[in-house]
């Protein structure tokens, strides 16, 4: 049974609290694991690499066979069915036209005083995308992580890859020729992780590491993070409908459960004006959790993590999504423009009954890597500016400097730090020579 | 003695590798205490508060107390000399009129499918600075922290600092009073950044903390991190200048003083092509290093960790100067501006001997809150952008569905995700009806 709670109910308060609060997760604490492997591939570098990957994924590499030949990429390549590779052009396409907008502008400008002041945005020289192996291993994140980085005008862009028993997604190797991945490493886990942060004999370290992963990667990234840049770190995915009565109920029954079927960690909520609505709701899904290949999975996220909440206007959806803060947003209201006007919090919003949240996984063009457990609140998507980073520049003249230097040695001398101060009086002193 | 080099010698590039890879801080590994305290704060709420901060501030507080009282500001702040707030509202004035032009425009555009795709950008809704107590409590950096998140439209603008046996520097009160932040808890440590990350009975909790700190603080930054936003973990300062015969060496030898008076593990590093200038600003920093107030940090840190190094040519110093990423560059140099394009990684530049890094520090504008140790090879500088966050926009017609949809369903089944799939195809089996 999913939670079902209604705004005017006295226990309400408590009840969606106690939701936000749910731990869908239960994460292990591996990070002293974590800390001997990253220990281990810095002291010991390929050999590290060799031994892990023998132990966990049950396959001999050497330093020779770390990278995937380009022989071993094209065949595998060549084995993708042509409607997939078509279906994975498209999805490229769209997602690299909508990035490009993402590039940002360099500034420059002369303020009242004289001094050039602006700033100018370059790109991360390397990085490295993680990718996980097994069930989880989507094309789609490959282009998702990757063509940001591209964009940006990332120079060596590398991915890191466990190949379980040998073996790879050739769809996955597909998506990173795509994307301009010019190495593919056939390593996985907190190993791969510290292998791009530090660099073995084979493997250059990179400068910034995205791209999701298990509790070991998560807690590598966590550990190598200042050493090199990290995205976010990824947690269970999550959909938040706002409905009214006026939808197709199956429609919005399977938007919940695409998220429903990733993880038994997902979580799904439906918020409706619409008691009848959201009984239908319900109905469907419980349908659809008979027949769907995922049903084991989607039916404990479903029970455990989703949620109906009925609210009595579309004002309370509002405030409500704003605590939730959730990935994914999905608004099927009359008017969804001005509903997303009032709503502050959210990774990436799907206006409209026309606009299932599925499309944005795949080919609608914004990044699919969102913010999960309610860091919608304060951070963003994956991007272009996540590959770039902004240099500031200033560029005074002597008559700046005698504008703005004296307030400058004011300054220095409130923090007792001397020899600023100096800096600036030393070049006073000249203009007054 | 500091490190001096010569990229003609045959061990340059071993040395140069050891200058880069120079541990300069033995920061204590923390992380066990500040998970206590963490726990110890979450649990016990203001109590535990209390209890932490008569033990490492010597001062009683309770929960009315916790937050200084209008009256002890308006106090505290009456004191300041009318040179130092002019002096810091100079620097307000400017650090705000930079910043304002950081704000990120939203964008939406319609695409060839007829998709309105697009991004908007909003502030988090609260944030939290910590300021250090004691010896580096820099009104400069309260400005620096908080008026980007200001200018971002934070709402809630709260401050932490500790009050080491009561005390409060009144400067640091003024610029919090100049930069927009409405209440100032006079607590700091691990238990500051706790009380932030989670809230107690008195402190609300925020959704994003910055502001340097000791090694309990970063620690307990980095505990929180993926609950709340953080800024980068700031290490030691650093100042790379690449100057060329034709400077004053005093000028330069302050320049790189003013780092080094920072902190005993800042590091300073001059590039000269020409020999017996570098000797030139050696000799005055030494005749500094006899007079200074903060000369025995500065000796310190300049035997240590600071460097001399000689080119053969420009091209030489820019390539060093990449590989160094340092947070502070300056460029001395005859045309400034061309040497500047052909180096990728710097926090902040500065061009030309009119533009002592001092001024940065102070009054020019750009943020002083610097990648350091080689992380602004992929991180920024702090500005508007860490207040805010990006929200991705997608609204399909079902037109547009009927163009990409089918691209979508094909991607879903090669990553078994049929609810995905299905959710598309229940719509396009609508257009078909």
């Amino acid at each position: 049974m999913p939670h079902f709670l209604n705004t005017e109910d006295a226990d309400f308060e408590d009840r969606f609290r106690a939701l936000l609060s749910l731990k869908r997760e239960d994460a292990p604490d591996v990070a002293a694991s974590v800390a001997d492997i990253v220990q281990d591939v810095r002291t010991r570098g390929d050999a590290a690499l060799i031994d892990l990957t023998r132990k966990y994924d049950r396959f001999e590499v050497t330093p020779a066979t770390l990278a995937l030949s380009k022989a071993e990429i094209d065949a595998a390549v060549a084995k993708v069915p042509a409607a997939e590779r078509q279906a994975l052009q498209v999805a490229a396409e769209r997602i690299r036209a909508y990035h490009e907008r993402q590039k940002p502008a360099n500034e420059s400008w002369t303020d009242r005083s004289g001094a050039m002041l602006g700033w100018r945005w370059t790109a991360v020289s390397a990085a490295g995308l993680y990718v996980p192996g097994g069930l989880a291993t989507y094309p789609s994140s490959v282009l998702m992580n990757a063509i940001p980085a591209q964009v940006a005008g990332v120079e060596r862009l590398v991915m890191c890859v466990p190949t379980p028993d040998g073996l790879a997604n050739p769809l996955v190797l597909l998506a990173a020729k795509l994307s301009g991945i010019e190495t593919i490493y056939r390593i996985g886990g907190a190993q791969a992780i510290a292998a791009l942060a530090y660099g073995t004999e084979t493997i250059a370290p990179v400068d910034k590491i995205t791209g999701p992963g298990n509790a070991y990667v998560a807690a590598a990234k966590r550990h190598v993070f200042g050493r090199v840049g990290i995205d976010n770190i990824a947690g269970p995915s999550e959909i938040l409908v706002i409905a009214d009565g006026d939808n197709d109920p199956d429609w919005i029954a399977l938007d919940l459960l695409s998220q429903a079927e990733h993880d038994q960690s997902a979580q799904a909520i439906l918020i409706t004006t619409d008691p009848t609505f959201a009984e239908l709701v319900v109905d469907a899904i419980n349908q659809y959790l008979q027949v769907l290949e995922r049903r084991d999975i989607a039916r404990a996220s479903w029970e455990s993590n989703g949620a109906v909440i009925l609210v009595q206007n579309l004002g309370e959806a509002a405030a409500l999504a704003d605590d939730i803060a959730a990935e994914h947003l999905e608004l099927c209201v009359a008017n969804p423009e001005s509903l997303a006007g009032n709503i502050t919090h959210a990774g990436a919003i799907f206006l409209g009954p026309w606009t299932p949240e599925a499309i944005g996984d795949y080919v609608a063009g914004p990044n699919h890597v969102l913010p999960t457990a309610r860091s919608a609140r304060f951070s963003s998507g994956l991007g272009v500016l996540d590959f770039m980073k902004r240099t500031t520049i200033t560029r005074m003249t002597p008559g700046a400097l005698a504008d703005i230097g004296p307030a400058a040695e004011t300054l220095a001398a409130a923090e007792s730090l001397q020899a600023h101060g100096l800096s600036v009086a030393a070049r006073l002193r000249r203009l007054n020579e």
